[in-house]
């Protein structure tokens, strides 16, 4: 383990390129120590063993764990965004627009990022825990968008968007917390299911309470 | 502080029942703390404040921290369990018996525990650990046989059912993250917008993808 540059193994490609690309991979490899040991028990040395490298080679691209975590936020939210910017572009009525920015964000998150511990406030600065819930915010607020876009084209019935958001984000962030590479289901098949799942509930028609016990 | 009996304040009740109230009490108070601050950063201390009692107190009651967590876990399995279990009994179709068991158990959840925080593998012993991930693995047996007695008899469309459960659980275990007791909506409310949303989500027709980014 001398010479750790010797095992990160890639060629010819510029080096911003190759920082994000390590990044990406420290970033998946350090998610996966997270979920299965958790963030406080897991030490810099657990992931650069994971990773196969040193631990210098770890720090010659991350600082310290907080900046780890904060890095696999940012990057979860990144995806996010992105679906949601792809849906807001789309000239599709909103079931097919939610589906497309579920469907991105839960495979991308899955397959880029072996989806991403759940954070909680200690574990970063105040300052950058802000920055996160900021952009997390947004992303939420953009999501309700499109479902009270859906509600007022009435592809959707009629429901209370603050609460249905909220689900789907708690089914989509749980995902870390059963998903793994070695699993059935690619992460393909999972966004695809879940995103389809989550918008079917908002639909027209389908399940009205009734019956003797409700 | 020196009597801290004096603060508890109940009246005329059984020994035993007491005791099941201020265990009640207690996790409540302990989810409020760990949902706020973070397990790890919460001590004895700070739920005793929150419960206004000494620390003698909350002893008197509760061994440790490792001790409430899993307790609190166990009582909300418990809410869930009972609501499945209503559900079973029920002679209607799986799309109300599913509806009554979540339901049950995010009204009951919610309102009873304020949630709890989300537990990782090194908060508890591993013995304490595998207790719990028993009947949480039972629990998810038992709506996936809700789920897959409502695909076979039509009432829901067909589906990946290991998925939809594991998203209808994302959904509610999340809760603890975003509710807040003082917020605008009630468990009640809660409990049935979720309840029905992800019933929805199984249904016969509705969203089917398509259109030109699908």
């Amino acid at each position: 383990m001398g010479q750790p540059q010797a095992r990160w193994n890639d060629r010819g490609a510029t080096r911003q390129h190759v920082r994000n690309v390590r990044l990406e991979i420290i970033l998946q490899s350090a998610a996966r120590c997270f979920n299965r040991k958790g963030y406080q028990a897991t030490k810099m040395g657990d992931i650069a063993r994971e990773l196969g490298v040193s631990k210098a080679a770890l720090y010659y691209y991350v600082k310290s764990k907080e900046e780890i975590i904060f890095q696999c936020h940012s990057a979860a939210l990144d995806v996010a965004m992105e679906g949601v910017q792809m849906a807001e572009a789309l000239a599709d009525p909103a079931d097919v627009k939610l589906y497309v920015a579920l469907r991105h964000f839960i495979e991308g998150m899955t397959d880029r990022l072996n989806g991403c511990v759940v954070l909680t406030e200690g574990m970063l600065s105040p300052r950058l825990y802000r920055d996160l819930v900021r952009r997390r915010d947004e992303y939420e607020r953009r999501l309700r968008g499109i479902v009270e876009e859906g509600v007022a084209s009435e592809a959707f019935a009629p429901c209370d968007p603050k609460m249905v958001v909220l689900a789907m984000l708690g089914a989509m962030n749980w995902i870390p917390r059963w998903y793994s590479p070695d699993g059935e289901r690619t992460p393909k098949e999972i966004g695809e299911t879940f995103a389809r799942y989550l918008v079917r509930g908002l639909g027209q028609g389908g399940f009205h309470e009734h019956g003797s016990a409700v």
